[in-house]
């Protein structure tokens, strides 16, 4: 099971007490953060993320409201005694920006910093429960968009089969872990007739910055849980497109496209103090659908 | 009158509830602002400060927890508009960072930003109403303190001597200006004669990150109202020392000898969630002294 929670859900800057952009992905213990906008380590002391347990950062692309909170939460994290390394995913400038701050406060992290340049479409991250990779999306200026997709699991004994073929619960360990079962004949009988596939891991597309873009459907396509910006309301959709955003209507097109299983939008501009318009707008077109609340887990299954 | 809104009085990261250092110098109707780390503008949201108003930033060294809100307050008063310069007082290598962030994501900002590199003591801004000056103080990096100094208004018309002299009420705006008083009868009667001095303009002197350090006695001596940091306590005058910070009572110390009317302490390590001690120790020795209370404004006069 994955997990989302929301640190952050407006655009550009913060208003109406909500923040500039910021997730945290949840695989069983493991953390990884998406974005980091000023004041994302303030928000994780309000929500109760524990940031000790994130070792991966992902960083969609270098507006402020993306990773102004970085330099800090990283800053903190060597303050308060860090040695694992932190691995960090981000488009290539971010790296010169870093040490030019490192350098200007003849300062160092206590930890080993490795720096992942994006540069294609790919994988990222092969960890033993899940992958996550990228993909480019449509921005004023180079921008990622990231799948994470959980492992299947294993096959799983199938009792009814195994009982009926005579195989001893002793053995059910070793069928589960890919053998044949001999019978005290000598009669293989192989796996796969006695055990059936685990269900489908669940996947989490986290469409970052964004105009409307049709090539995304393949990426993001049957995902359990997607995040789409949502900047504006259909209202405006020739600003949004001008300012390479989406409106909630396009975000939800895209979603029953792709035929995730359910959709949050957030990045909402600072012009809309209420957010039901959203809603509203992107419900008509894909009812599974939910607006981004800072700290609120939404579940990908 | 000059007045401080403290915004963040914590030293290194945010911790119980405290935030990394900034205060805004009101004048008038001018707001200075003096550091800004990570979260400054939402200070600003949440005090209500009116971030139009400032025209002039000052930066005292190039540790994170001094500027890391810089980019990102800078960034919201170019996308609300903004189109007066800014002024910005900061440790060199500052502008090659806000450049290369700018180059990053391709962006610029709507107002002209005018940097001022530190470099030397000395006066900085000679406004109508205020002289803003610079020293170095003792740190790992360079770092400075800021000196904001009210300048005297000119003198008063003392209404006993005018009217002893027989100066009608009508000429007594001539008086303010400075001009004598000459009599019906031809007779000169000195401006000095009729009018009386104001009272001193109101000083604040800023002394950011510091090892205790008396040379800064002659510089500050005499001011209205002294922010001093306050890392530690006595009890951990070495660890101060050795990370070029200030105890308690050192701040005391220094306020005590250079005859300031009023000291204010900030800069709290966040080992301490409680601040009594704090206040306790610098108390001792010092009694006008007051713990800096974010949200709070105190006033130098």
């Amino acid at each position: 099971m994955l997990a989302v929670t929301i640190l952050g859900n407006n655009s550009a800057l913060p208003m109406h007490d909500r923040h500039p952009t910021s997730q945290v992905v949840t695989n069983g213990e493991k953390l990884f953060l998406v974005d980091c906008g000023e004041g994302t380590q303030m928000q994780m002391n309000r929500y109760k993320i524990r940031r000790s347990r994130i070792n991966h950062i992902f960083i969609s692309h270098l507006h402020g409201d993306h990773y102004f909170g970085l330099p800090g939460l990283l800053n903190t994290l060597s303050l308060t005694n860090r040695t694992e390394p932190i691995h960090l995913f981000a488009p290539p400038p971010l790296q010169d920006i870093l040490q030019l701050q490192m350098n200007a406060g003849e300062s160092h992290f206590n930890f080993p910093l490795h720096f992942h340049p994006l540069d294609q479409n790919g994988l990222l991250l092969d960890d033993p429960k899940l992958t996550v990779s990228c993909f480019q999306v449509t921005h004023r200026i180079p921008c990622w968009g990231f799948l994470f997709r959980e492992k299947q699991k294993p096959r799983k004994v199938d009792p009814e089969k195994a009982y009926a073929a005579g195989v001893p619960e002793a053995f059910f360990p070793a069928l589960k872990e890919g053998n044949d079962y001999i019978t005290p004949d000598g009669v293989a009988i192989p796996n796969a007739a006695l055990t059936k596939p685990s269900p489908e891991g669940a996947s989490y597309a986290y469409c970052a910055d964004t105009r409307y873009n049709e090539s995304l459907i393949d990426i993001v396509k049957d995902s359990s849980l997607m995040y789409h910006e949502a900047t504006y309301l259909d209202e405006h959709r020739e600003k949004a497109s001008i300012r390479f955003h989406s409106t909630a209507k396009q975000a939800a097109t895209l979603a029953q496209k792709s035929n995730v299983k359910r959709l949050i939008i957030g990045h909402f501009s600072s012009k809309y103090e209420l957010l039901e318009g959203f809603r509203d707008e992107a419900k008509a077109v894909f009812p599974n659908v939910e607006l981004c609340r800072e700290g609120v887990t939404y579940l990908a299954q």
